[in-house]
């Protein structure tokens, strides 16, 4: 709104790729598997049919892409895994690189993301949104292996403070995150939004620059707040979490 | 270590009153109800007997004082609810003062110390050691009543990061707390220990003054140096959480 009519348009042709945040911005989710949100399928079909290049650049680690993907195509949306950047391959090549063995605290559904994984005797913890297994009992388990270690190391899933699906709000992955930094006196290295690797990850993916690129999502802080500091634009809609 | 052996001896002269802590200091809790430390039974007569005012200065949050004092008799220690300072009568105080109606995340155990508390349509949550009632379900209510609110009052009865039980370490009641403060970006207000109110009635309750007093204890935040803040002295003993 501070731009004139001219610059804008100068900036819109520019513009050569989108990234497109899929929870609250294409569907609310929910336990039931989620519900579209009005006009998101067909945004998706006009975005491709435009030549534009698309991403879908997800916080989501309740599921492997694979099963997320299919949800979404269940619900019509155009997408394939190949065309999705999430946190848990960008945390698998992290582990490999750096010879981490996880403990996981994550949602059952995820586990297989990280099925080459050497996971005996573990020298990191990996927490993601574990959902329905963020219980007393996991919690106690993943804070024990941190504190046993000489420097623990814990990686996060993104740092979100909550979302929202069908029947409410939910507590998210920055949440139980905070209170392993805290019991453990650390600092999680942050895999997926708003760091900043995860979207030069998704813009490489898609060969354009950050100049060239928006991001669209519903969260000010992961969404819009880390693609700009990437030196992309962002929208946010007032869509999913926005309040 | 830094004085001379003269001002130390002046300065044991001048204590009048002592507090301890309980857990970690005169036993080590657990499911099974906990084990007393060696000697500790015997000190707690040998101070009592000395003239010296004691203090019982606890965070526990699983059990009312009357429960509380029970096990510790049941141990063999000498000591009463009236000797008891602890965070749920501290809370209660508050709430009345400010007229909160508290949406309670504690300990079954726990509750009973709010029988007179209005806790109809909530405007506060009170949040303790929960132990087993940490579900995922009961964290969501307790953020969703938060961040509901036009402004999130959120109490904390205590901000420890873990202890040590029979069985392992456990998160206290100071990670959740942590989690709720991230979800809702509000600070917590902290009712026990290291809160400078909290040491001051104690010490008023025994009508010692803080420099006539020390405080011993396993924790070197929540003890040692919430005691020190207050103007008195404090030891850190070598048993329970101690590393």
């Amino acid at each position: 709104r501070q731009e004139g009519g001219r610059e804008m348009a100068a900036w819109a042709r520019a513009v050569r790729g989108l990234l497109l945040d899929v929870s609250g911005v294409l569907y609310d989710s929910g336990g039931d598997g989620g519900v579209p949100i009005a006009g998101s399928e067909r945004a998706v079909r006009r975005i491709k049919a435009s030549g534009l290049k698309l991403r879908f650049c997800t916080n989501e680690t309740q599921a492997t892409r694979e099963k997320f993907v299919k949800k979404l195509q269940g619900m019509g949306f155009d997408i394939s895994v190949a065309e999705v950047t999430a946190p848990a391959p960008a945390a698998c090549r992290i582990l490999k690189e750096r010879s981490l063995r996880p403990h996981l605290l994550v949602h059952n559904d995820l586990v297989p993301e990280f099925a080459e994984i050497d996971k005996a005797n573990p020298n990191c913890v990996v927490i993601g949104d574990a959902a329905e297994n963020f219980t007393y009992a996991n919690l106690n388990e993943a804070f024990r292996v941190l504190i046993g270690m000489e420097k623990p190391v814990l990686i996060s899933l993104g740092r979100g403070r909550y979302y929202k699906e069908t029947d409410g709000l939910k507590l998210d992955v920055g949440a139980y995150m905070k209170a392993l930094e805290y019991a453990c006196d650390v600092q999680a290295e942050v895999v997926g939004k708003p760091a900043k690797a995860f979207f030069e990850s998704a813009l490489a993916e898609m060969g354009v620059p950050p100049q060239e690129a928006i991001m669209i999502g519903d969260d000010i802080v992961n969404d819009v707040g880390g693609a700009q500091r990437c030196g992309m634009r962002a929208l946010q809609v007032r869509t999913g979490k926005y309040r």
